[in-house]
């Protein structure tokens, strides 16, 4: 392990996550801050950055690359998205420079469903951080998923992202889990009704009628309600690998995972089942390459 | 208009609406109370509508048919359902005496998604009785669809209900409009917006991600954020009449929409724009002749 030349973040909404890498990349060090621009008060960003991030890596003189929602009008300066397609060349020429030896790293658009864009900010970084760990993945066609609150479903062509696409599958779980007639504190822990679930997703058609099936199952006493979690959970991940990888124009043969681990596996296991070949990769290790690609000093 | 010979109530979840009727079915009086079972004590269904629901439409003596969630187990008492295929015929042979003078009309079950069963308790009085008020309908198939909080969407064949399948349309509309990044205070009185979200929900598919268009369109600059109610209102309908009704086994190419007459007209128009003809009629009108054909004495 050398010495530290790069301070990376990836400075999300709830969370601000921060290594400093030595000249291979490699880790030195890591720190999880209570950042998240959404517990931010307005023009605080570059306050609490100089004065609890960099002192808390030993980072003072280093030059910083952030990546995530800390180039929105929520954090600390507002960078212009850049337009797919797009690959680590075309966002290392548009990093924008939020103080001294402070880079951020843009966003991506593309044209989304219904005429709306569709947007990211940070899992841009992940995924072509990826592609840096992969050479061989370079050239021809990828589809990446980055499962979450707004899962992403992202077409790569030749190193490049050409589109995607974002399903509300993430914050759909948490509301039916907390709000609706579905609600319930147990665990997603159960994977006899997580299986259940994806084979009530069908196509991933008819999802309100899918969805009721949560309460039928309990109600007609073929299942606990502590099951139901996991069951929601099934139904709302197959629905989504059962159709929203069509809406990039084509359904893939294989598709690699980036992210929680955890939520991977889930994801893994529902693409298996209906065929789709699945790869769990560690998001952070690739959030780190797209970082250090993007930031490394020349 | 005739002396009352029958008190007939649609008693809910959370309303009661209760009519006297003369011996043609036609209303003498009418009245709601805020006695839905989601507000009664245990046990208390029976003294509240002695001491209330009798006197407040001057039926004392009268015999009365119920309908609804006062069948539940929150209810007066559990009154089993019947299993589908049912008409009339079939649930006039299995009401449930609750008192004397009061009886319940079963719900129905049949066997639904994922092997789960899915149940009604109340649309069968208002379907069966909307085929009670138009005889040329009782033979051959009819497609019947009541929108809400669970619509219901209902094969008929002649006369009797075959099987129907629940969808939580209304449901998530509201958990999505209160609880989600898509909450908003706004009414849903925006035909434009309405419109562009039945545009929006395309097949069916892809629910998750077709949501996301509901606040890409506003971010992006492409909508007032007031606009985002009528526009997820259309693109949950959209989604529901475009894919729902297949899980009847068949597409109808005509379907009668009873219940709330906003709501309907919104379904109507959905249901128009895919090319299936729509036909609205008064959920209220349906259920008074469905409870007077079950409960009228001979």
């Amino acid at each position: 392990m050398g010495k530290p030349i790069l301070l990376a973040c990836d400075w999300g909404t709830t969370n601000l996550r921060a290594w400093t890498l030595d000249q291979a990349g490699a880790v030195v060090a890591d720190r999880d801050f209570p950042l998240g621009v959404s517990r931010l008060a307005p023009g605080e960003a570059a306050s609490r950055f100089e004065s609890e991030v960099r002192p808390g890596l030993d980072a003072a003189g280093l030059p910083a690359i952030l990546c995530g929602m800390v180039g929105s009008n929520l954090g600390w300066i507002t960078v212009p998205y850049a337009e797919c397609p797009a690959g680590l060349g075309d966002l290392a020429t548009r990093l924008t420079a939020a103080a001294e030896r402070v880079r951020i790293v843009p966003g991506l658009r593309c044209e989304g469903l219904a005429g709306a864009p569709d947007v990211m900010r940070g899992e841009e970084t992940q995924v072509l951080g990826w592609l840096a760990q992969h050479p061989d993945r370079r050239t021809g066609r990828q589809f990446v998923c980055h499962p979450g609150t707004h899962a992403k479903w992202v077409l790569v062509e030749d190193g490049r992202v050409v589109r995607f696409v974002t399903a509300m599958t993430g914050e759909l779980f948490a509301v039916l889990r907390e709000h609706s007639l579905l609600r319930s504190d147990a665990p997603v822990d159960d994977d006899a009704a997580f299986e259940e679930g994806l084979t009530a997703a069908g196509q991933g058609d008819a999802l309100a009628a899918r969805l009721f099936t949560a309460r039928a199952r309990v109600v007609g006493g073929k299942a606990a309600p502590g099951s139901t979690p996991s069951y929601l959970s099934g139904l709302l991940i197959g629905a989504e690998v059962a159709s929203v990888p069509r809406l990039l124009g084509e359904a893939p043969g294989e598709v690699a995972l980036l992210g929680d681990a955890r939520l991977c596996e889930r994801y893994r296991r529902a693409l298996t089942r209906i065929g789709i070949a699945a790869e769990a990769f560690d998001g952070e290790a690739a959030a780190i390459a797209g970082l250090f690609a993007l930031g490394a000093p020349p």
